[in-house]
């Protein structure tokens, strides 16, 4: 997967997402360094309907498989760090 | 809701999610610093069964409005910091 390629389409998912992983809308998960193989499985089933969500549901039967595995490669690939709680 | 009761409460959750949010499964995503109301609608969804893990299905039927949004409230306190992709 290219995770340039994906920064790249992410241009379309910022406006929810951001183009640095952080939600935008309340409804809109953070993706930042999100686990890649649980981003891509989420984008194969909004495609394939087997998840639903008003926005997601028309924007990811656009996408191919290379573009999945790309944004889910880039998303993955934004460094988080996380505190101790 | 209550972070702290949904800290008690993720020591059930603690084998795949981590109770620092980090994903101990390639299956399980990261939860630190995600934004509590998705987590609060992925903990309903997956109890109404509006959305199908192998996992989740199991667990999310026991707990109640309260666990899901004391468990909401816990997992999105925990400070992350989103390094410039």
């Amino acid at each position: 997967a290219d995770p340039k390629a994906g920064r790249q389409k992410a241009l379309q998912c910022q406006t929810c997402h951001g183009l640095d992983g952080r939600s935008k809308l309340p409804e809109a998960p953070n993706l930042a360094g999100q686990v890649e193989t649980y981003l891509a499985k989420a984008l194969k089933d909004y495609k394939t309907g087997a998840r639903k969500n008003d926005m997601m549901s028309v924007v990811a039967p656009n996408l191919s498989d290379a573009d999945i595995a790309d944004l889910a490669a880039y998303y993955a690939s934004i460094e988080v760090e996380v505190k101790r709680p």
